[in-house]
């Protein structure tokens, strides 16, 4: 099958050839870039050196449509909403990893994002390939609309205490860190190397374009849900995503209890680990892999429940979720080409 | 004034070593440590060669209650609760920094430290310094247990909010982060530089000995206050703390209502800087100081108030408000020998 | 094929662990260590959860000999001296990643190591697996010994030159940096995180064991070839070495000379990637992965060529070449099971 | 003494505030950016915040020149070329610390800066201000170019062994690793924290236009110095050089000989460490501090002594050493503001 990426220059683009390259069931077809028509992708990223010979190409939607099984959509937010309505409905299926097909409610978008919405029913049309919990509709889905990072990683933690209400979901708190890959390869003084080394910063606080989309997942789960609260801060790594979250139980159970609920929920999941009580994951411990790892803990003086989930940004957080769903779409096998163990050290 | 320092091959010793150095009203008297008797400190510290020639000398707290006018006690904690009392009573004032003299509770101690407290009416006479709160019991205490680094930025963050009854003190939560010193000079695998490089993790959930410190003083300005939610984790940073916390508020304000409340109650204070609203502060922009930065945000959509704190660990955490007290103890200008600026980048 | 680990609880241990759990021609059969017996290798390595069921065991030589097919030992220098020869001679064909074997006069070892060596016919007779250079007798080894990280960085920088006598043998300068993960896993105060972050250190000054085996090859190409010298650094980084080398040239060449020398030389060479003029490599453009890359440059002004060869320590500068040698002594293909990319950014 | 800064919002500008803003003997009067007219300092630099009320000023030479005493130019290099004439002559000393007054020979400027040199007159008046080797002319300065970063890392470790002619001046190898900070704030991909962490790149090899300033230096100390060969790299730090260097001996001498000949050269020198034997300087222990820490090791193997020199790149490298000359030049104690001791961890 062939596989295209579209914004192939930037972080989330460059994991994807990476783990595209070695995948059994998928061939790299082509690359584009909307800026760097004709640059060997190796003048962009010389680590490519020798292994992948694709020129950066110019967009075009016509083409790529009916040459490419399947489009991984890698641009900005922003640039998805016209381009990824181009991309569809022809031969190739479409996995969009921006953020622009993720609101159903569109207005929701324009607030959060401050950009003009994707027409509201492409969006509504588009499934939200958060896989673990929504496969049988990525098995058929044409548009797939990848999760972010951040709420990768806050829902697959929250998920099993959301769905079974064994939590109050009026008071969820995430406090949310990532690695810098995360912000993009844009240039600002805050990514400069001698200024973000040594540091850890708290970032649009309130603010952040993923409080939506977290939200209206949970409240798919539990229509009860309130607004929650959720801070994102950068870590001095270059990759990697720690979810601490916080809410108060609302039935009685120990450690021991919901550690078993978690471990039955993800029995089956092969890129999920649920780590044995008291064991609580570091980022490094998923770094370049696809799985999340997750730790659950009651506080028994507070009655709160902590629930920490870690993923790798680039990953599970974008690239390696997104080829997940793809496998799903194509019936492969959903770890095909996602073997790949965490790099460690 | 003669100063010194027992525990002097630790992180917090040598921090002490950089700051007394250059005092204008303090000398750095005598290095003391446990276990290396006769050492020069530049064996261990050889970024101290030529600029202090002390050697490490071991402890003999008869010679050292009559010979010094200040004894900085920055050994690990469990060797305090039995070292100050023989330090205590003399010519020299005490000022310790571990952890064996804060929990007037000693009950609490034993419970979260899991070692032997030091008598409790020696650690109910030491005077809790966090210094901007306790100004007055400072000016003449004998002996002073210096806060913990993790309480330190908490109680500075939520001491307004706290005590002007602004927030839902039965609803607190914090997660902090801190750099690596915070855990000492200790070998462990976790500090390994190639297993923390790149790596994030959290640590003792739910079961950090800071917890009944933060909740002592906590209660101290309001007796209402519930057990809190404490988290730690562990930042790929030399040096650092960052506290986020959230309350829902008790009150209807805005943004720059708290943020008015703030300015106001620290005007007055040199070494807490309240950051202008929407600007937050990131952990290098104190490095080195003895600075506290604090930021306020008031989030409509959930009615939560988040704080944001930021200190050295090593300065305003340990030995900066360890000498900031020390001023205040002799009379001297609480900033004097502390107004060196942050090292940045 | 049946290939099992010794010494699997350090870094080479874990990254031979990592490459062979998703190669296609060998099966990962048993982990050993000497220290651990019935540990299970996740509660060491929890980033290894669920994905390597394997209890670390006790190592009994004549058990693996026979159930193994192939044994990689990576066991600390010193103890591999006793161990490979009862590995060897039985079923299993043996690779060792330690420097045991890899010095021909075995007093060399005894001055460089300061541990009493190997037998010397056992060393004699084991083939020495820089790779690229020793095809023929790899192909046919038994015992095989995997040059160490940095002689692999600057034996395949410096072999071109060296073979064909365009540079002055008498005068090799060779600048290296690791890091911290060459150092392995053991605890010191120089691999705390707290004193290593935001460091650099020079170390071994004119005393580094890998001194007399980058000689002893160099040698082997060029009897002439005079004592190097060769220092070498510890990074801040996790991975990665870089050899920076000098030297004046014998012949008058430009750069473009010496480049279409080296890419000639290394054309066939699927895991050394020659870089273009002016372009020089990071560390972090090999990370994770098996390749070497290399730059030339010829300084006109001063008639020296500056050599600069980068790999990571624990691939190419161990577990990937013990592979890529594994690979070839049982026929397979030589990148069989190394085809991950770099891991970037 | 009115000490003013131009150039303050880069990074030689802002350590330059940070050292002078706890200076006994000079008080920091104003700060001037060509770009940010009326912009206040903390809002480029928040860690500022209170302390630095200054806003920054569009330069105006005739202003400048007569309401300060000093004035600390640290604009980028091309900048200073016109600018330091204007701000001569008049009642303020000037200290440039641009590279734009270092080359006697204004062609060799243009050849390796690629830009147009300042007036040759001019450029001879100055007085190039390596403080341990030219006091005497320091002293009665005007106008004083204060040496590079790795020029005054690398000529402090080689004077004593080229004045003294020890070492064989024809080959002279310098390889030197800076931290980020030392290729200033501008942004690039190169710098992007993603890319630079966990990293480690040559650059500019055989090109940087510190090599003429260094031939320079050596060539008045030895007229029979040779071209050298100089190479950069860029660390994953943010601040801190390290040259090691390396020469053949043109004398039989032991480490023991070339360290007491350092010793007994840097005797008087508050800011020179020579290392006893056998332990070498990691730049983290000259962090913050003007010091440069020296080791020399003698090769016995090759005949070649191996120096180490570590500095601070944004203080002995710049800023401090600025200060440093600019106490001399005002008759002040040449330690004035530069007490600071390093800080580690």
């Amino acid at each position: 099958m062939k596989a295209s990426v579209i914004g192939a220059s930037g972080y989330g683009g460059i994991e994807l050839i990476r783990l595209l390259s070695n995948h059994p069931d998928f061939e790299l077809h082509a690359v584009y870039s909307s800026s760097k028509d004709g640059v060997p992708v190796t003048e962009e990223y010389p680590h490519l050196a020798e292994i992948c010979p694709l020129p950066l190409t110019k967009i075009d939607a016509e083409e790529i449509k009916s040459t490419s099984d399947v489009v991984f959509l890698a641009v900005p937010s922003g640039a998805a909403a016209s381009l990824a309505p181009q991309l569809a409905g022809g031969h190739a299926k479409v996995v969009d990893l921006s953020g622009d097909l993720r609101l159903k409610e569109t207005e929701d978008y324009k607030k959060w994002y401050k950009k003009e919405p994707a027409d509201k029913a492409f969006v509504s049309d588009a499934v939200y390939g958060l896989t673990e919990w929504n496969r049988e509709n990525v098995k058929t889905a044409k548009v797939l609309s990848n999760p972010g990072c951040y709420p990768t990683a806050a829902l697959l933690g929250l998920a099993p205490a959301v769905k079974n209400k064994i939590i109050d979901v009026k008071n969820i708190i995430i406090d949310a860190k990532s690695g810098v890959s995360g912000a993009g390869r844009g240039l600002s003084p805050i990514v400069h190397f001698a200024e973000m080394n040594d540091n850890f910063r708290i970032y649009k606080v309130n603010e952040h374009q993923h409080i939506p989309e977290i939200e209206q997942q949970l409240t798919w789960w539990n229509d009860e849900t309130a607004p929650i609260t959720f801070s994102t801060h950068l870590l001095p790594v270059s990759r990697g995503i720690m979810a601490t979250m916080y809410a108060p139980l609302a039935k009685e159970m120990t450690t021991d209890d919901v550690h078993a609920l978690y471990t039955e929920t993800y029995k089956n999941d092969p890129f999920v680990r649920v780590r044995p009580s008291k064991q609580f994951p570091g980022i490094k411990e998923v770094a370049g892999s696809n799985y999340c790892d997750i730790s659950v803990d009651v506080d028994t003086r507070t009655n709160r429940l902590v629930i920490v989930s870690v993923i790798d940004n680039l990953v599970k957080g974008a690239a390696g979720q997104a080829i997940q769903n793809a496998n799903i779409m194509f019936g492969f096998d959903e770890t095909s080409g996602l073997k790949g163990f965490p790099m460690y050290p």
